[in-house]
């Protein structure tokens, strides 16, 4: 007996310009029923802005509003409702595409919502192009070649851990600078790094900037802002 | 004046799978009169293959034939060559787009050839979906969350150097396994992160295969494989 039930998509829809989706993520976008995303608790969803132009405006929408306070993350029980939500429709043998921006499992919201219904229901994940190779396509600048090691390090960690982390890399992403700016500069500064460190942010979207990370304003950095700290300027490299 | 010359482009054309490709870089893809990709010294490209059902076969195509004998990588006289080539139809005002598997910044040979080019002309790289996320994708598995650190790991490194990186991080994905499978399960054995590890080989593509590093033969990796590490196996996670 086939599974009549709907299937579970996580789409990777790209890093901000809508022409950066890939062709299976808008077949399975612009045929699924049920299109769910991630929003702030209050405001618009980027995740919704950036599929917007492949919309047809007939497909039932789930806003999935997560509260960010801090020490309350993942919104365990917030996830656990819209896990209800979205499992109803998968009953009634809906399928549901959740909007991913980036890639869904590189630091996307996604998972949580996986773990919860993976094990239950049909679920397929539709990689996306990552801010990652955004912010290094916009920037003009490879991040690694042949051998050398690449590190993917989130801007709030620990300033210590931050510091040996770069310390014993060949090249790194800092991601989700934001609020962490200065403690980033700061730290880069300390190992000799600071100098041909590049910053990008909203990379491939309208309101894109790029520019030495010595010029950037410390008060200046929104959330989807990546540091780059490329091969010949770190320890190792 | 503008520049009457042709653009470069290094188009990310994604893990494998042909509907993988986004809508930029198809758009590119089919708009450009000269295609150019890499291959072996002998054999067919996996680049233009996974372009091929996008190409109508009346573009001029340059086979980008590199010698992979060690210890002459990058083949610089190689990559010379090919840039003269590709000048050459820039110079005549044809566009060219140079294919790249996965995305072009993350270990892409194309930098070697945007580092001969992208001062003299225009020059623009569209990312693409690394094998990265394809991989995370199809096994499952969330890479990272949160304030995790990912370690991107070129296998061929040197065992020990391999080791003290799997100990410092929170996930790692190891790539370019191929002759390099006995060693890397080695390093993770004697840290005890053999038992969670997920093997994939040739992700999104016909031939994919998965399944857990325990059972990967010794001398059956092929070059297009990796090895994820994922966090709550690794010792910072």
């Amino acid at each position: 007996m086939t599974d009549q039930r709907g299937m579970l998509y996580g789409l990777g829809i790209g890093p901000g310009d809508p022409e950066l989706i890939t062709l299976k993520a808008l077949r399975i976008l612009q045929s699924v029923p049920v299109v769910a995303y991630p929003a702030p608790e209050v405001g618009d969803s980027l995740a919704r802005s950036i599929a917007a132009p492949h919309l047809s405006g007939e497909q039932t929408e789930i806003v999935i509003r997560m509260p960010m306070t801090p020490g309350n993350f993942p919104a365990n029980d917030a996830y656990d409702r819209y896990g209800t939500e979205i499992a109803g429709h998968l009953d009634a043998g809906r399928d549901v595409a959740v909007l991913c921006e980036g890639d869904p499992f590189l630091y996307g919201s996604f998972m949580y919502m996986y773990q919860r219904l993976s094990g239950e229901y049909r679920a397929e994940v539709v990689p996306g192009v990552s801010s990652l190779g955004a912010v290094a396509a916009v920037a003009g600048r490879p991040l690694v070649s042949r051998n050398q090691v690449l590190s993917i390090l989130p801007a709030p960690m620990d300033e210590e851990e931050l510091e040996q982390q770069l310390a014993k890399t060949d090249a790194a992403a800092i991601m989700k600078v934001g609020r962490h700016l200065e403690k980033v500069k700061r730290v880069l500064a300390r190992l000799g790094l600071d100098g041909g460190a590049t910053y990008v942010e909203h990379a491939s979207m309208p309101n894109q900037k790029i520019m030495p990370l010595s010029e950037v304003p410390v008060d200046a950095a929104p959330y989807f802002s990546m540091v780059l700290v490329c091969p010949g300027e770190v320890g190792g490299g």
